[in-house]
C-alpha cells in the first residue's frame, strides 16, 4: 500500500460544487484518493459528482454528518487555516514546515487533512479534533485561498517529498574542433561583409572565438550553426 | 521593488473564465500581480474580469496577440508542461528542482512563467521562446492539472522560497526582446541564402528560435551577434 493511501482529505461544510470537483481532481493529480465530505451542501455534491476529471475520487467519496467518523483511523489530524486563524489554542505550522511531519507519518500510519468551508473555515469545534494546524503562507494583502487551490497546494507539498529529485544532467557541448570550425567558417564572411576591421582583425578574431566558446553549443547545435554559416557563405559567392 | 514584481505570469490561449479568475486569485495569494494574456478567448476574459477576489490583478492584466510582447523584458522564460510533454527539445526540470533557479533570477531580474491552454498546452512555437520547461510532478494516473490549480501550485512553490535565497551566480542573459531581434534579423538572411526551405520554413524558424534561446547569450554578446548579422545583411544587399 503506497503512502498516499494513508491520507484522508476531509472537507467540512463545502458549499461549492466546483471547489469539491477541483479538490478531487487535485487529489488525483498527486496520487491521493480518499475524500470525505462532512455535511456538504447537497446540491453542490451532486453537481460535483457529475463533473469530469475526478470521477474516480468522487465516486468513492464518503459523506457523513460526523467529523469524527470522517477521521476514522487517522492518528495524525491536521487542520488547515488561513493566516489569521482563530485557533489560538493550536500549534500552527506553515505548510512547508509542517509537511515533513505529515509525510513522515503517512509512511506507515493514517493521517487526515481537514479543510473548512469556503466562507468560515474550520469552527472551534472542528479544530478541537486537530493535533495542530497548518497554514499556507499567503500574502497579507490577499491571505484567503480558494478551497480547490488550497487542496491542490497541500497535496502538491506532500507529494513534493515523494520522489528523490533527479540529478541535473549537464548537456554535452561541442568539441574544441567543432568550435574552431565555426570560427574558421565565420571569419571570411565577417571579413567580406566589413565586420572585421583590418586594423583590429586580431583582437576581433579573439573576441569572436571567446564568444563561440561561451555559447557552449551542444554538438547538434554546433552542426546547425555551421550549416547556416556555410549557406550564407555560398550566397555571398553567388549573389 | 519586491522580487514578486519581477515575475510575469503569461497565459496563452486561456479559454475558461473560471481558470483565468482562479489564476489571478492565486497570484494575489502569493504576492504576484503581473498577468499577461496572449489571445485569450474573449468571452472568458470578460467573464473573468467580473469575478470577485482577484479584481486587482485582472484589472491590470494586459492582453496581446503576441507572445513576444507579453514576455517583454524577461531574461528568463520558463514554459510549463504536463509530465508527458511534447518538448523533447527542451531541458525539463521538475517544479521543486527548477523553482530555485527562477527564484534566484527574480531577485534582481525579470522572468516569465508561461502556461498553455487548458486543452492543448503550449505549442511548439510557444515553447521555442522558452529557456527551459518546468513540470509539476503529478501522478501518472492523472497527470494533467487544472490551469488555475497549476498556477496556484507554481506561485506557491516560488513563494515557498520567501526568504532571499543564497545567490547562485547566474550570468545576465539577453532579454526576450533582444533574442527576438536576433531571430528576426537572421531569418531574411537564411531565407535568401537558401538555408530556409519553403516547405519547412515554420519548423525551421522554431528550431532557430530554440537555438537562440539555448545560447543564453549575455547582453553584450547578443549585441555583438546582432551587429555581425546586420553587417552580413548589408553585404548581401551590396554584392
Amino acid at each position: 500500500m503506497s503512502w498516499q493511501n494513508h491520507l484522508r482529505v476531509v472537507l467540512v461544510h463545502a458549499r461549492n460544487s466546483l471547489n469539491i470537483g477541483a479538490a478531487a481532481r487535485a487529489m488525483l493529480n498527486f496520487g491521493f484518493s480518499s475524500l470525505w465530505l462532512v455535511k456538504p451542501y447537497d446540491v453542490a455534491f451532486r453537481a460535483a459528482r457529475s463533473a469530469v476529471g475526478a470521477a474516480e475520487v468522487l465516486e468513492k467519496a464518503r459523506v457523513t454528518s460526523d467529523l469524527g467518523e470522517a477521521l476514522g483511523e487517522a492518528s495524525l489530524i491536521v487542520g488547515t487555516s488561513g493566516v489569521e486563524s482563530r485557533s489560538q489554542h493550536h500549534v500552527q505550522r506553515s505548510l512547508p514546515e509542517g509537511s515533513h511531519a505529515i509525510r513522515t507519518h503517512l509512511e506507515s500510519r493514517q493521517a487526515a487533512l481537514v479543510f473548512g468551508s469556503e466562507k468560515h473555515g474550520l469552527s472551534n469545534r472542528d479544530l478541537s479534533f486537530c493535533d495542530w494546524v497548518v497554514s499556507i503562507p499567503t500574502h497579507e494583502n490577499c491571505p484567503s485561498m480558494n478551497l480547490g487551490q488550497a487542496v491542490a497546494v497541500c497535496c502538491y507539498e506532500l507529494a513534493r517529498h515523494a520522489k528523490p529529485v533527479p540529478a541535473l544532467q549537464t548537456p554535452a557541448s561541442a568539441t574544441a574542433e567543432q568550435r574552431d570550425r565555426i570560427v574558421e567558417t565565420l571569419l571570411p564572411i565577417l571579413e567580406r561583409s566589413g565586420f572585421l576591421r583590418p586594423d583590429a582583425r586580431r583582437s576581433q578574431t579573439e573576441k569572436i572565438r571567446r564568444l563561440v566558446s561561451r555559447l557552449r553549443l551542444a554538438p547538434a547545435d554546433a552542426r546547425m550553426v555551421q550549416a547556416m554559416i556555410r549557406q550564407v557563405h555560398w550566397k555571398l559567392d553567388h549573389p
